[in-house]
Order: structure tokens, then sequence, then C-alpha cells
């Protein structure tokens, strides 16, 4: 018996089978190309299990249709990335693959596998971001997604910007929302380098701090979560969690009694791994849903 | 058979019965004076009919303990009215009445309320705010609160500026919070005279809706909900609702697609009955959670 799952992100599909304990057996990954294209070489590694394929959790990048009742259930939407949009990503597993498919977002799936073997294990409330070339996060409570008319887009929640920066942003929607003036490519915009080649000590990453402080902070009074982890690329630089404990403690002005920091504003224990692992859990609840 | 409601405000606490459907049977308020006069009161009203009560549902003033694994479960905890901080409310009401008691947010109950009779009916993501002298928040997903470590205290999320306010918000503890900038005594502070004296035309309004629109993007963005209701004194405002769409809509910039704003973005239908209604339909759910 074999679970699978796809990890379905812009520039790549991360696709693995593992066992009953969620071991990871195989594992591939495919560039984002032409649905048909990297489709096929979605089926081609699942064929190889068929027989012992039992459900498929996948964690697709958006925004995608998670209304069970709508025609256009398992759908990825109106994606920037034209030959994706409207793409019956369910639909085309089932045809291939009559066995359960759970179905939600990249950055929900990655808050699932903290949920289930990570940072979140053993929690109720859990909420996961990743801040990497663009902002996403999702929110788990009691082993089910907080969503409503669709799934949540918190990379968008505005931010006040920070007094001394001048880089009005980059989203193409919003003046002051957290991913145009945090993502990756802000830092890059704002410094005229990529985040990795700057200096633990350069006065841009405590700006960055005050915007995942802002997001940490709105996070921590709309959810009262158990847990806040902020996972991708831009969290790889291991002194800015403490530089956002800090503006975050400052913000907050212990109007609520948080968890002690260390364990509620965190990195994701998975690190690259929570979206591979969160689609497995998926996959394994919703072979148990329909059992 | 009764339902027992209180519904626990700072200023006055509204008591009532309702039968099995729920209709009120009778109904009364004693002003929050201390806990030994105001619980007496209570507690005489409810011992009228005790003999036909199966449950109390308790919407109360915070914040509140709603951890039921905590020591201080059902406790009112650190607020500002000094007699009232640590009192233990539903230890108060399980010594006098055996029977199942639900505890949460004032807020929360009157979101409840409309979750189960008004605006939110029928619908699985409900987000309630009140604004009045200060402003809360309550979410319900599939009939849960949503909350972690504590519930949460929507109200202080933070906001950003209007270019033309000059006005430093009025939250003891952060500097730029909904509730500092937009509750009842901001609106008076600004204008010199309170909310219900300034004329509907008057700038200060659209302020007030830039940032009652900032809470409604920043809610729909965190939790595509299916419906955010705003009640509260100010948003008697016939106007205001109408101010809020065009705001909202300005800021959000069709990034996603919400449920049409006249059903999406609304004011309660129980209007000022929504806690006590949602604290009986709180009491009914737990009697059938504990059989």
């Amino acid at each position: 018996m074999l679970y699978g799952a796809i990890e379905a992100g812009g520039t790549k599909f991360v696709c693995a089978v593992g066992d009953e304990s969620l071991n990871i057996q195989k594992r591939a990954s495919f560039p984002t190309t032409q649905p048909e294209e990297t489709m096929k070489q979605v089926m081609d590694f699942f064929n190889q299990y068929k027989k012992e394929l039992v459900a498929i959790g996948v964690g697709s990048f958006g925004p995608i249709d998670v209304h069970v009742d709508s025609t256009t259930y398992g759908y990825i939407t109106s994606t920037p990335k034209l030959a994706w949009q409207n793409f019956d990503f369910v639909g085309t597993l089932k045809q291939a693959f009559d066995i359960p498919i759970a179905w939600t977002t990249d950055v929900n799936a990655a808050g699932y596998g903290e949920y289930a073997f990570g940072k979140g294990k053993g929690l109720s409330s859990v909420i996961y971001y990743t801040v990497g070339t663009g902002i996403g996060g999702g929110a788990i409570q009691e082993d089910r997604f907080i969503e409503g008319f669709s799934h949540p887009e918190m990379g968008h929640m505005l931010v006040t910007p920070h007094p001394e920066d001048h880089f009005g942003g980059n989203c193409p929607f919003h003046e002051n929302c957290l991913e145009g003036m945090a993502a990756g490519p802000a830092i890059e915009q704002r410094a005229g380098k990529k985040g990795q080649d700057i200096p633990a000590e350069d006065p841009i990453w405590d700006m960055e701090a005050y915007y995942i402080a802002q997001c940490a902070y709105n996070t921590t009074l709309m959810f009262s979560p158990d847990v806040i982890i902020f996972g991708g690329g831009v969290m790889k630089q291991k002194h800015m969690v403490q530089k956002v404990h800090q503006t975050f403690s400052r913000l907050l002005n212990n109007y609520v009694k948080t968890p002690e920091l260390e364990n509620y504003i965190v990195t994701p224990y998975l690190e690259d791994d929570a979206g591979i692992f969160g689609c497995l859990a998926l996959a394994r609840q919703t072979k148990l849903d329909k059992k």
C-alpha cells in the first residue's frame, strides 16, 4: 500500500510515494512547463506504482478551486501562468487513478506537513507562511483548513511601511501588501542584489523583520494560534527569526500572552520537505475519510 | 425545557431563557457592577426557571480563559475591570446549576447568533465584528470558533493611518491598531463630538470607512470567509456600509473574487440581539454535545 504526493509548484513539481508510515520510498521532480508535458511526467511516475497506490495528496500553486460543490472543483483557476489557467488538475488525475485525491494549496499542504510531523505536531491551531519569491499562508485548526468562499491569500495582508523604507512595493494589485513589501523580489529590488548576498547586519533585514513581525502580529490577534511557522527562502537567513521576535514583542507590547516566542514564531522542522510530507499526510487523511 | 443565556457585557448583563425553538420567554438586564452584586441578580433570574433549565450559554467580556484543560477555564482573566479579574464565571454558575455551560467571548456569541439565525445562516465560515466603544471580532467555521492559545483579539489588528488623519490613535498598547483608530472614542476625540451627532457627509466617516475597509480587506485575505458582519454602535450609521464597500473594492483591486459585496460585507440581521440569541444557540449546542 502506497500513498502518492504531488507538490505542484510554480517552477517545479515534486512527486513522491510513501509507505503506510509515510516514509518516502521514491521521489522525483519535474520542471513546471505546460500541463500536457508536466502532467505526463507526473502520470508516468505514478503509473509505476499504480497497483499499490491508494490515494494521492496534491498541494498546488494557485489560485485553485477548493469548493467541493463547485463545477470547477479541483481546477487551477486564474493563475498568471496562462497554460495552467482553468486546468482540471483533480479531474486529470482521477481519469488515470480512480482513488481518493486530496486537493489544497501548496502552502496549506506545507502547513499540514508541519501540523502532522513538525513544529505543529500535537497542537490544535497552526499557521504556516512561506516567504520566498511570493508570500503565502495557510491555517489549520483541528485537522481542517481555514477557508470559506475560497482558500486564504494571506500574503496580501496590508502592512504599514517602515518609516525609513522608500521602496513603494512591487505587488501589481496592492500598494502596501506584505508580499509586495517583503517577498524575495522586494528585498532584491531594494538592495540591488539578492537576499543571500546581503550581510546579516545590513539594516534592510530590520525592515524585513518589521514586515514579517507585522504579519506575525496580525496573525496572533486574528487567530490566536498555537504556533506561527515561517518557511521559505527568506527565512533561511538564520538571523531573521530573532529579529522578528524582537520587533513582534515591541509591536504586541504584552497585550496578549502568547506561548514563549522560541516555540511560537518558528521556522519549519521539515524545512523544504514540509510540502511533500504534507501531501502524503493529506493522502492518508483522505483515504481514512473515504473509508 | 428551557435554555438560558447570559450576555455579560462591560456595562450590563442581559439574561434570557428560551424554549426548545429558542424563542425568548423572558429577558432581564442588570448593570455590571461587582461580581457579587451582578451575579446575585443573574442567579435570582435563573433560579425562577431552575427546574426547566437544561443548559446555559455565556458570552462574556474578556479576556477570558477558553482552554478546557486550563485550571482557570471559565474565568475572566486580565480585564481592566478590577473587581472581575480572575472571576470564576463558569465555576460560579456550575455551583448553582449543575447543567452544561457553554462559555465564549461576547463577540464570539454575537457571531454565533448570526451564524445560527442571521446573515451567517447556512454558511460555512462567518466573521463577526462589533465596532462600538471598543472593537472585537470572532470567527466561526463549521460550528467551531477559531482559536488556539486563546480567543482572538481581532480589534487590535494593525491599520495604516489615513493620509489626512492627524489623530494618533488612543489604544494604550498599540500605535495604529484598529480599535485605537476607529472605535467610538477615537471618532469622538477626533471630532470633538459623539459619532451620532456627526453628519453623514462629514469626511470623518470616510476615514472611518478606510479603517473598517482595511479590517474587511485583511479579514478577506486571511480567512476568505463566506460573510463579514459588522455590528456595534458605529455601524448603525446607515451610510457606513456603502462607504466601506467602496473603499474595500478599491483596496482589494479585484485580486480575489469575493461574494457580491451586498451579501459579503453586511450589518447583523439580529441587530443588538445577536449576542443573546447566540448565547441561547450555544446553550442548545452544548446540551446536544453532552448527550
